[in-house]
């Protein structure tokens, strides 16, 4: 890196913080675009890893990119910046505040989840504590969903898309094999939510309803594992098969992790591991029933797929990306865009914000009403609340030859 | 099941066994196209779960079937018959016969792998010793792309394609993210051969070589974990990240389970399970290096995925399975239909057929020139050969910005 004289000019500093996404960087390109067609800065520069780049003065100028790149990068999965999860330490937001100064950069938009909103949010404070011209903006970003304000977060809709398929996939599978594995897991993402979870129900169209899964939510914790068992074994005797969607970090409901309370393991950095859902629930299924059972866990390619990606979450999130600059220009700061939902049939969103304070550090849940009365899936409700986030034609029809129709 | 009376008319029976995937019925729609418009036959009966559903008589009509219902089939994943895994007993293949001379079947297709085409060739060759007008072929099917004589097996270049898409993204996600996982592993399918392994190579295009994974394949065992831990080493000093996509049955040189030789636990049929070589090696990792790890596990929706599915192994797969029949119909019985590449550029394949005994039970292994000389990857002649596999325009362009734009 090297850095060529301070800039009269003002700068707009851009960075992109947590776990990565199939439209993060929609985001990322609708602020470049947005600010450099503004006329009001006379750079765009990039933090490397979030506030870490920043820290350590690892910048990219992205201005200048070349259209092209841009366009390619905007359908690119992943952070092209690369993200950071830097926790603030003492005199971090001082020498943060320190750099900007000496880089002319007087506007910084974070993309992010809830731990990026708050770091924006104590910058900005900071700045207006010490009366440094800064104006702050955080573009919302989690797959888990689970951001208060908006309707929902750019991400989500793509890794909805992504586990309706593969849950649906998984399903079939299980019906034409259930000698192969009657029982089947799929593990997925999502933290103390279940959105994520719940959108493994989507992928059954209004003919499929018999085939939908179980689904395991935060929100309604099993009281151990042998809830689990049971609801498992009621499926096998109605159905011959059974598939369960299970959050990866799934605990009970006085607190203990799912899979087993004793870690698995301890890594380097001494944090404990505790055993999958997924392979624990498995297991048990093994040996204490008499069938095959296995499970997916689809990992983060099912948050990066771009193959499988909505485009009303592509769209959304290079709106929120331009939106939170188009509100700088305006003279804002201390905001966070959102998505406020202005119509059901047909879909419709707008981009609106909302001050930093009211999203940082705070978690959105299911509500009660999307969730089905036996805990096990999700209601109408979170149907017409989640499908149109999926894109237009999300699934493709599958057919089934009729049952009543055997023999000659 | 309601049974009408013997027909009079010659029938063809089609059954489906072994693993589901993306095209199975896709095969399944070309016997019945081409079996109901061949007009030698008066009906096309379906069994239910294979073998085990000849046995049990469990049938299906499939030539009236809705030719609208057959094209949506066509397009589903899984198996829309059921398949089976039934293991031949003492008196099954007499049993199977005296059915199907009771319900007027002279002629029989079995789409699978290679257990499949040995029950085919058994039914064949019985029907023969006893003089039981049968004439028999089989469509092959498998994911684990490990047939001999066919230049590739359908199923293979769909979840060849899935797989290049997924561990592709997983990379830029290490990438953008190292310090939430640097070290990700991809367990993937494929049982004593490494091409599904192989195929995760396939996503980098020329630009992202730089970014191709380590691939452990069955054909060059490690001796240990150690070798593993030790590339992985190598791979984070050079590139600050490591994607290593591991097969989930690897054993070592000396056949030990490479996730660890102790059973993890026995299911309710008695059967040992060993550690997913996924879990092991990204506890290994964990607790050895002072990196991140995680793995994940695409699964049965890897194979399954109709989204991401080739469509040159959807065409392929229909060729298949209507080529068995036109063979049928020729007179020919005691084959298998097999793909015959007759061009690289452009690539072309015509259906042959050769006799299912030079198939069955017959596992084909990647061949040293596909192998990288380090063991750890491929070489351009196994891109030459699989890329085709995976149909027209099988990956989206990705974007990064030019790491020697830094600062300003």
């Amino acid at each position: 890196m090297t850095y060529k004289g301070f800039s009269k000019l003002p700068t707009l500093l851009v960075g992109q913080s947590g776990g990565a996404t199939a439209v993060i960087n929609a985001s990322l390109v609708g602020v470049i675009e947005v600010a450099r067609d503004s006329g009001q800065f006379g750079r765009v520069l990039g933090a490397r890893n979030g506030i870490e780049g920043l820290l350590a003065e690892r910048f990219i100028l992205l201005h200048d990119q070349e259209p092209e790149l841009l366009q390619v990068i905007r359908v690119t999965p992943s952070a092209a910046l690369g993200t950071g999860r830097h926790k603030l330490k003492e005199g971090d937001l001082d020498r943060a505040l320190a750099i900007m100064r000496q880089h002319g950069i007087t506007a910084f938009v974070y993309i992010g989840g809830n731990d990026s909103a708050d770091t924006a949010h104590r910058l900005a404070i900071r700045a207006a504590e010490t009366g440094q011209e800064l104006r702050v903006a955080a573009v919302p970003k989690t797959i888990d969903n689970d951001l208060p304000e908006t309707d929902h977060c750019p991400g989500y809709g793509s890794i909805a898309r992504y586990l309706a398929n593969a849950v649906r996939d998984a399903t079939y599978d299980s019906i034409a094999s259930p000698q192969l594995h009657a029982v089947k897991f799929v593990e997925v993402m999502g933290r103390d939510a279940g959105w994520v979870a719940a959108s493994g129900v989507l992928g059954f169209l209004s003919d499929e309803r018999d085939l939908e899964p179980l689904v395991l939510l935060p929100e309604r914790p099993p009281a151990d594992v042998e809830v689990v068992l049971a609801a498992v074994e009621r499926d096998l005797q109605t159905r011959g098969w059974s598939v369960v969607v299970v959050p990866e970090t799934l605990r009970t409901a006085d607190g203990r992790h799912l899979g087993g309370n004793e870690p698995d393991y301890i890594d380097g950095f001494g944090h404990p591991y505790y055993p999958s859902t997924g392979a624990a629930l498995t297991r048990l299924v093994s040996q204490r029933l008499e069938v095959r059972a296995r499970y997916d866990k689809p990992g983060t390619a099912a948050r990066m797929s771009i193959s499988l990606a909505s485009a009303v979450d592509q769209d959304e999130a290079y709106a929120l990306g331009a939106g939170a600059v188009e509100r700088i220009v305006a003279g804002e700061s201390g905001i966070v865009t959102i998505l406020r939902r202005t119509g059901d049939d047909p879909y419709a969103c707008v981009v609106d914000a909302v001050p930093i304070e009211r999203v940082a550090n705070t978690v959105r849940r299911l509500p009660d009403a999307f969730i089905a009365g036996d805990g096990f899936g999700v209601t109408d409700a979170f149907r017409r609340y989640a499908t149109p986030l999926l894109g237009p034609e999300p699934f493709p029809r599958y057919g089934r030859f009729d049952e009543g129709r055997q023999g000659m």
